[in-house]
Formats: C-alpha cells, sequence, structure tokens
C-alpha cells in the first residue's frame, strides 16, 4: 500500500467546529496525553510495546488507569479475571451499557490496538460523571486483561470471564516461560478459584460498545473517518495436503507427472478466486505453503498448505468452505492427486446489534462524520461479549493500513472523532 | 507412476533366439555375475551402495574391476585423473572408441547407474580380445571416478580429466569432511599435479559409446527395450523472486492485495505451460518454493522459488528462457509486485553423432530389438567427451523409472540386450 498519509484526513470533510453550542464533547487533549504516559509502560526504544498479557507490565497499566480514574473521581477494580472495571462514583441501579477493549499488547506491538478503546471509554466516563448525566443506563468501563493471548495462549481471557466461559481445569494447567497462569493471574489481582464472581448475571448487562482501530486499510483509502461494524468475520482454516508423485525432473516427461506444486498453486488461484470473481467470502488467503522434498531438480511429490476463509456471515462462511471443498477434489481427480482437506472452524461470525450499530451512525452524522457500514476481519472482545449482550462497534482509520506492529498509527484528529462518536452514541442510546 | 513391472518385458517382442548363426554375443551370466560381485563393494543391507567418487569403497571397485579384466587377459591402468584404462593385451596403432561410465554412486544409490556401463563394456572388450577381431578402431574401455560428485562437489571429475578440461587450482583447493582432494585422488591412483598426462591427444579418439540406464519412464512405459539417445539435455535453472505486500489476512481487502504467493502460483503455472501446452522446451519443474513469512493468517509478502528448463537444442532452450522471462515480466507489471529473475545456463545441450546413432539403430534392428530416439534428460559423462570426439549413448530400461535410490532396477534380459547393442554396435561402426 502507498497511501500518502496526507490524504487520510481532508480537512474539508472534517467539520469539527460544526457542534451545536452546549453539546458535550470529550477533552481530545487529555485523552492524548494519557494515552502517551500508558503508552511508556512496555515501550522499547526502536521497538514497539510489550505489554503481554497477565504479566507484570500490563498490572503496571492497569494500575496507571486506575490511578488516574480515581483522580477523576470515578471507582475503579480489578475484577477476579484480572479485568479493570471502572464506574462513576454516584452508581444507578440500572442495566449497564459496557464500554471497553483491552490494555495488553503483542511483542513489540503498537499503542492503539486496544488501549485507544480503553483510553476513550474513560474519557466519556469521566465527561458523563463530570456532568452528572442521567440515562436509562449506567455506563461501565471494562479493560480487558490478555485478548491477545501472546504471553499465555489464552486469547480473549478477560472477556471470557466476563461472560463466565473461562475454562478453569484448561487455564490451571496452563503454564508460560515457567510462569503458571493461576499465578500471573494472581498478581494482577484477580483469582482463578473464584473466577465465576467475575461474570455478569443475565439481564445486567444493556449493551456492548468497543471504539478500536480498524487494523486495516479501508478507511484510510476511502478518507472516511469512522466506520460502523456489521459483524466481526468468523474464520475458518482449511489444512490442506496435497499428494503427487515425486520423480526427477529430467527424465520424466511433462505427460508423467503427478506434480503436487502444479497442483497446489492451481489450489492457491482456486483459494484466491473464491473470495474475487466468485464472492463467496470476504476474504480468502494461503499465507502458507510447504513443500517437499523442495529441490530444483526433484518433482515435487507433496505440498502441505493453509487457506483462511473470513466472512461476517455464517451461512456464506459455510458455502464458500463447501465450494472450494467440491473444487479441490475435482482439482484431484482430474491430476491424478490426492487433495486431503481437513476443516478447522476457528471462530463463528459474530453480527453487531443494528439498534446499536444505527445509534453510531447517527452519533457521526450528528457530528458531521462521514461513515462505512464494514465487517472487521480482526476479532476482538466484542465477539465473547455478544454471548450476553447486544455489541455495537466504531472503527477509526489505520495510517496504512498497519496493526501489530510499532508502525501502527492513526491521526490525533481521527482519535478524537472517534472518542466523540463514542460519548455520542452512548448519549444517543442510553438517552430516557 | 504405476506401471506394473511385468509390462516391461514382452517375450514376444524379444526375439533373442532369432540371431544369425555365426554372430558374436556378448556372455550375459558372467557379465551379469560380475555386476553382482561389484554391487557389494559400498552395499549396507536394507540400504542402497554408497560407493562415493574418489573414496576407499570406489578403489575398491576399481581393483575388483582391474583384477577380472587382467584374469581375462586384458591389461587395466589407473590413469591420473583416477579413472580405470581398459585394453586388449595385442594393441593396435589405431585410433581409439571408447567404451566407458563410471563406478561411484551417490548415497545410497542403486547398483546400475554408471557401473552397468563399465560392466558391459568390458565384458564387450573381452569378447572382442577372445576373437581377436579386427577392426578400424581399438576398442578401449574407460571406467571413469567421481561422476556423481557425491562427496567431492567436482562432479564429472573423471571425464574432465580425460579431456584435459580439470581446472588444477579449483580442485586443490576443494576438500570435504577433512580430507583434501589432491590426497584422495593420489589415493585412488591419481595424480593431480601430473593430471595433463590423463589427457587424450586431439585425434587419437575416434568415438565415444556410453550404456547407460535410462534412470526415467519412458523406454517403459512404451515397452521398449533400446534408446538411442540423440542429445543429452542442456539445463538452465531461474532463480525468481516475487516481492508482494505482506499485510493482514483478515483485514486487508481483496482488491488492495499484492498477494507474493498467489502470484508465484501464476509463476509456476506458466513455467510448467512452458514444456506443457507451448513445447518450447521438453521439461519445465519448479521443484523448489519457499514463501515468507509463512504464517496462517499473513498475506505472503515474498517467494522465491527456482524455474528448471530443460533442452536437447540449445536454440529452444534459449526460446524457452526467453518466453518465460517475458511472462514474468508482464505478470509483475499485471499484479503491482516485482519480479527479480536471475538466469543460470548450467549445462548447454550436448547432441550425439549421427553416425553413431545410427550404428546404434542398425544393432538394435540386426539383433531385432525395437528401439526409440530420445533425449537424455540426465547428464553423463558422455556429454564431457564430446569436447573431444563424437559420441553415442544407449540407454536400457529403469524399472518404475527410478534411480538414485536402492529400488532402482532393470529386468536382465534388457541389461544382456544393452550390452549386445553395445557389442554390435562397435562391429558396425568400427567395421573396416
Amino acid at each position: 500500500m502507498s497511501i500518502p498519509a496526507e490524504r487520510s484526513v481532508r480537512a474539508a470533510e472534517w467539520p469539527l467546529g460544526t457542534r451545536p453550542e452546549g453539546e458535550l464533547r470529550v477533552d481530545g487533549a487529555r485523552m492524548l496525553r494519557r494515552l502517551a504516559e500508558i503508552s511508556r509502560i512496555g515501550a522499547r526504544p526502536g521497538h514497539g510495546i510489550t505489554r503481554l498479557g497477565l504479566t507484570p507490565e500490563e498490572t503496571e497499566a492497569r494500575a496507571y488507569l486506575a490511578g488516574e480514574c480515581h483522580r477523576d473521581g470515578l471507582v475503579a477494580r480489578t475484577d477476579q479475571a484480572g479485568n479493570l472495571v471502572v464506574r462513576r462514583a454516584r452508581r444507578r441501579d440500572k442495566p449497564a451499557l459496557l464500554l471497553g477493549s483491552h490494555i495488553d499488547t503483542v511483542a513489540d506491538g503498537g499503542r492503539l490496538d486496544g488501549t485507544y478503546g480503553v483510553m476513550a471509554a474513560c474519557e466519556v466516563l469521566r465527561v458523563l460523571a463530570e456532568h452528572d448525566v442521567e440515562l436509562d443506563v449506567e455506563p461501565v468501563v471494562v479493560a480487558f486483561t490478555n485478548e491477545e493471548g501472546a504471553f499465555f495462549p489464552y486469547p480473549f481471557f478477560g472477556s471470557l470471564g466476563l461472560v463466565g466461559q473461562v475454562d478453569t481445569d484448561h487455564a490451571k494447567r496452563m503454564s508460560a516461560h515457567g510462569v503458571a497462569l493461576p499465578d500471573a493471574l494472581r498478581a494482577a489481582g484477580g483469582d482463578l478459584d473464584t473466577i465465576a464472581e467475575a461474570a455478569w448475571a443475565p439481564g445486567s448487562v444493556a449493551g456492548y460498545l468497543e471504539l478500536h482501530i480498524e487494523q486495516g486499510p479501508v478507511l484510510e483509502e476511502a478518507s472516511l473517518p469512522i466506520g460502523v461494524v456489521q459483524a466481526i468475520t468468523g474464520r475458518t482454516v482449511l489444512d490442506i495436503t496435497v499428494c503427487g508423485g515425486q520423480d526427477h525432473a529430467g527424465t520424466t516427461p511433462m505427460r508423467m507427472r503427478r506434480d503436487a506444486l502444479a497442483v497446489a498453486s492451481r489450489a492457491v488461484l482456486a483459494v484466491e478466486r473464491l473470495a474475487r470473481s466468485r464472492d463467496l467470502c470476504r476474504v480468502a488467503t494461503v499465507g502458507k505453503l510447504d513443500v517437499e522434498p523442495n529441490t530444483t531438480n526433484v518433482i515435487p511429490g507433496l505440498v502441505r498448505l493453509t487457506a483462511e476463509l473470513r466472512d461476517g456471515r455464517a451461512e456464506r462462511l459455510r458455502t464458500a468452505e463447501q465450494a472450494i471443498t467440491t473444487e479441490l477434489a475435482q482439482l484431484a481427480s482430474a491430476t491424478d492427486t490426492t487433495i486431503d482437506v481437513r476443516l478447522d472452524p476457528v471462530t463463528q461470525p459474530v453480527a453487531t446489534d443494528h439498534a446499536l450499530s444505527r445509534a453510531i451512525a447517527d452519533a457521526a452524522d450528528e457530528l458531521g462524520l462521514r461513515h462505512l457500514g464494514m465487517d472487521s476481519g480482526a476479532g476482538h472482545d466484542a465477539q465473547i461479549v455478544a454471548a450476553i449482550a447486544p455489541i455495537g462497534m466504531i472503527f477509526v482509520p489505520s495510517r496504512n493500513g498497519i496493526s501489530h506492529a510499532p508502525q501502527e498509527e492513526t491521526d490525533d484528529l481521527h482519535l478524537v472523532a472517534g472518542a466523540d462518536t463514542l460519548l455520542r452514541t452512548v448519549l444517543g442510546a442510553g438517552r430516557p
């Protein structure tokens, strides 16, 4: 991609000065300052940020955040799953509208993935507290732990705790680099033995809103400041093995070959066609391909590859799976090879709530921010929380589409606009 | 390949009993017995034969062969390049008709690649000596050393010595597993310092005939006992690097991708087409392909692959090189990627001599053996000897096309028929 950064903000489309008098807005400078401060935790000069879930760095970030919230007069506590839960001091007995994301990173990750959404949610909560805004729902911020699963390979640990779906037997046995997960959780302020208490009771959560960077190039390319997420895409991985005939590349005539790589190349293009000309799923990718024996003068006998299909609608994902399985069977038959396919449906698609998405779109419209309905290609805590409540997600542009890397960046104007959209959405969705 | 072994010999096509009375024939049983004896040298039960060039095992095989030749009344000596040279005791002052192949193997190789041709040539020479046959040329057997280059990576060392083309500076510096090549050559009976004496003077060699297993499936599939080699194919290797854009497989829309593997897959199929539908060269193979970063959920940013083109005619090889280079440039342009191509013309094609090929075909006809004109896909000492003399090559079938493996095999009837064809060719080509 080579979209110049300048293209991503067009002043004429960015009417920050057009808001009606008296409407609430976030304090953008304060949010950006706090985002800069928390970004020092786990940062290494010349590298990105390494603030892995359930490690001391993440705990330090949680402590920083709790301190800032207390300073603002908010109430922050760490739940048994290691999530920081922040409320207004004057608490109303109403269903919660949760606002959140995660504060852990991948190794050498960026400063925005997850953490931006948490800092914006805290800023929104402070504005609502400062003005003692009365709503039909009570806004509550959650800073989830270990969404990435980069240290303990248990991604979405915090949000699974919130919905009561942590597999405690599995978690008890898990350790990484000699550290047991239960010990790390205790050091983070949680407790695996009583983790069931972190789960929210049915009916106690009215909804969940997550503000996040897009982590892709779509909004930037379209010069749009806001994405309204329609679905978090499901993901199916196919492990494909093409078994042909290993032979001498010099002495075996073309018509007698059963070249596993030539067949695998047709499979790669068939996977690509699924999401291109056939439009059966949103994206389809062969990311991994290994050849045996992988020698210049030997016809490949075996190729293993993975195909990853993603779509926001379960029925489309099923259709695409079926289509590629059928096409690979025909390919094997036509080439006198065997093609073994193992389907692994990693995650199911999760749709966002129509009413919350409408509230996000209305909020952006009120702010004069152009927006786009789109699917999320990456996974988010929202897809876990969807098990107990309607969810909504707001995206802001990612510069050059880059994420999970030190180069992850979003313009300050976009960060502030996203936070204002979150605030306005809460006001709209929660207005009595 | 799945050609049953039974198909490879059809009794009705195999008129071993039709020879005219009084015509010379080899002693098939004697040749096969000696082939079995020499095959014990370097053999490991359950594995193949490991008799690497310029190692003690090869020297032992050379000593065995020299002993058998002396017993037959022939004169055998090792030249300065480590080749065993065998002549009749009653020597005529005529240009030599060399008959030979090599006695080294690859690691865990078969018993026939090279060695069969040497044992057959010795058998032919013995028959000619026994009957004191007078010819226009003097038959001389050469058992070449280190054709494979499996221990010292200097393939064709022996035949290069015979034509005076060993790079002595390079050879002096070469060592393998702590053994210096000059020392190994001395232990084998040669001498790098005087290796120039191994070279045959211009005009002293009238021709060279090599009998060899096909190492491919063509003769077996066609149920033909004899192949008359038209050319030893040249070989060009293209190192191809496809550079696209590494991106997130979930968040990057299909239309914004520059997927290096999807482009490389088109390159693999373009290489295949060169030798299939376009028929620009005899075979074209992508044997090696490596993907970066080779991760399921990341769009590949870089792919390195090798394309190997082989053909018996230099102008066809040039045309195929040009065609694939042009097609890859168009592919790069169409896909917004860069494709870097580095051409490495490894070996030039070498044509066999028309008169010698005619003599081989006539010999097979006289013996009632059906034959096929064909190119050799593998390299042979003959292509080196071609620098100083006209060459001819005879192929016999390889069971299942397998070579360079313990399963390398040829039916006894085919081995004897090949030796008789060699004998008859010498009589025909050398008849006064």
